[in-house]
């Protein structure tokens, strides 16, 4: 496959961004300067737009097995967390009040709870194993005649635990509960169909899937009601308004598509890649750890804790070797705050502060893993020498 | 100037959609699938796309007169307008409970206001005369001690009238009231300066000005208090979660750029071309009303009703000659409902059914103006003929 990347960079932080896939690219080009027509125009410019949006909606509902009318497109996945959380929450204001989360989501369903919570809303956050694991059990137990809504990861954007979602459907589902689903770091990723899921709500975004940025959906399930929080024209069934993002939902659209044909492909080299990594650097250095569960998690997701040095330190040393990973969660890591997740899993903030993950994708090498098991364990060794807490044996 | 639109193809309905500008475009392409990275992430990619977006930020604010730190990117022009309305109001609703507005206003501010007044606001539509102005001094009465925000349109985006903005804001300021301006009409179409206007919040989209669908910016005057909308991670400060849309926000920031260098030259010219349609008609074609002020325009405007006959019928056989004009207000053209704006402004609703609205741009020429010029008659007079209505003298 065609790496895009610059020939001696290495970008293992494919969980944070990926390139655009070229072919995706090219599709999107017409959308720009000839084809630009707005979809609610009433001639053939507008017409073309409009035949784009149908096209693309239909490539993402395939992907999840979802039908296109319950398909929403929106700018991005914290714009699909944001509706689903404001929109069912307030559709369902007189029913009940209390929501059932976990303590590892993404900001962007951690944040909006908490400023429901300030609104009057009663918000539970269940805890997850060591692995990162939530047990579908906790969430039955926390469940109560007011809680309209559960929303839950499909899998961790950071440590890539993949979550029993089936069996908290079920327990929704019996509870009469609408149950969302946060499925930007699975969609395109792994195989995802919304109906054996069985979840009412189910975010994709585009920009993990090498689409581009801009472009994310929300699948609703037929019958479900939800209020809007952008409003305005009558876009996407009066569901979210502003006028679509044409060529951006195009290339989503084509994404979609290309994860549906190439995912098996594409797997089977991620985890060949990421478990050498992970092999390697076990044997390479020592006292580390791997967070997450070893199996159960997203392929390209090799999450490592290094004892007794600073993450950070080890990305720069990395960065100036050409090979670029991330620390903590992609949206915040500017923040250089100690990861919740990592804290919520039970892993000592020194540990935490330890950790980087590598995340890989389908346009990382062979060669790359090992250019990085040759450049890692000295990086690791140096930065011990110097650290005050590492005691060598 | 290169026409960018297929050669037999004529497109007025720049207020809808423009094409993108294929500089802005060709500055777009490198943040695909090259310079991709998160903005947030600790790495030269992620660097890359920071300085992107600082660049964009500073081409945006200078085509206002603002500072880079009051601009914060949005996805469009209908969730700046959503955040300026709701974030005032939550920040301010301790402080009143009234807002008030123009009766033509975009739908992405009436349908908002209309949300609020069922959560317990008060809403204030000053109305508008014959040219779709609004009277300061209406806006003035209208203020009241519980007056939080006064949100007016710079131009309206179906008949292109230009509002009194700076005797409006000054009137705000007096009376302590925050002031939004919609520019989306306005914003590199004509000479905007935040600080001349006297606004607090200002909206700007990217597609009115031959940037890319997907960005667009909510100017908010440092000091001015909001609530975001979209919350999650900590990305434009905190007022809007979401991975930055970097390539469209490249071309937003060169469009503006753009826009800021060729005001001039392309409005000189869009006036003439819109000048000599709008005499061409009223010399041509009987029983012609042209809707809006003749002067205080936004250049590209002609906005005209043909007595006796659908606005729609007129449509579609320009259509038919490759021809492409818009009914009503682009977000709702689909909708095929009468346009509230001409309603409002006094125009019956036989007179408002039979209007269409030329929008020109900067790829328009002279020649394109003559081709209609010769097509459109015929047309008016063939749909009078079959029109059960029409009397003619």
């Amino acid at each position: 496959m065609e790496n895009i990347i610059v020939e001696s960079q290495i970008y293992f932080d494919n969980a944070s961004a990926t390139p655009v896939d070229r072919r995706v690219l090219e599709d999107m080009l017409p959308y720009f300067s000839i084809s630009f027509g707005n979809p609610s125009s009433l001639h053939d410019f507008g017409d073309k737009g409009h035949e784009a949006l149908d096209n693309a909606r239909e490539q993402v509902a395939s992907l999840i097995g979802a039908e296109s009318e319950e398909i929403y497109f929106t700018s991005c996945g914290t714009e699909s967390n944001n509706l689903a959380l404001w929109g069912i929450a307030r559709s369902l204001k007189d029913k009940g009040d209390h929501i059932i989360s976990s303590s590892i989501e993404h900001q962007s369903i951690i944040n909006p709870l908490k400023e429901m919570k300030k609104e009057g809303w009663e918000i539970t956050h269940v805890g997850v194993d060591n692995d990162g694991f939530v047990d579908p059990d906790d969430i039955k137990k926390a469940i109560k005649k007011s809680t309209v809504l559960i929303t839950l990861m499909h899998a961790n954007n950071e440590v890539g635990t993949i979550q029993k979602i089936g069996e908290t459907s079920k327990i929704a589902r019996e509870n009469g509960v609408v149950f969302h689903c946060d499925g930007v770091a699975t969609a395109g990723v792994i195989p995802v169909d919304v109906n054996k899921l069985g979840v009412d709500l189910y975010t994709l975004s585009s920009q993990q899937m090498y689409g581009p940025k801009g472009a994310a959906a929300l699948y609703l399930k037929k019958g479900t009601r939800i209020k809007p929080i952008l409003l305005g024209g009558i876009q996407e069934k009066g569901r979210r308004a502003g006028t679509e993002n044409i060529p951006a939902l195009v290339g989503f659209g084509r994404a979609c598509e290309l994860a549906n044909v190439d995912m098996g492909k594409n797997t089977k080299n991620i985890i060949y890649n990421r478990d050498k990594l992970i092999d390697g650097i076990f044997k390479n250095i020592k006292d580390v750890k791997l967070n997450g569960h070893r199996t159960k998690r997203i392929p390209g997701s090799a999450h490592m804790s290094f004892e007794y040095i600073e993450g950070e330190s080890i990305l720069l040393m990395l960065n100036m070797q050409g090979i670029f990973a991330a620390s903590g969660s992609s949206c915040a890591s500017q923040a250089l705050k100690s990861s919740y997740v990592l804290t919520e899993m039970g892993i000592t903030s020194t540990l935490a502060q330890g950790s980087i993950s590598f995340s890989l994708g389908k346009y990382n090498t062979k060669e790359e893993v090992e250019r990085t098991l040759e450049v890692l364990p000295p990086i690791v060794d140096r930065l011990r020498q110097i650290s005050p807490i590492y005691k060598s044996e």
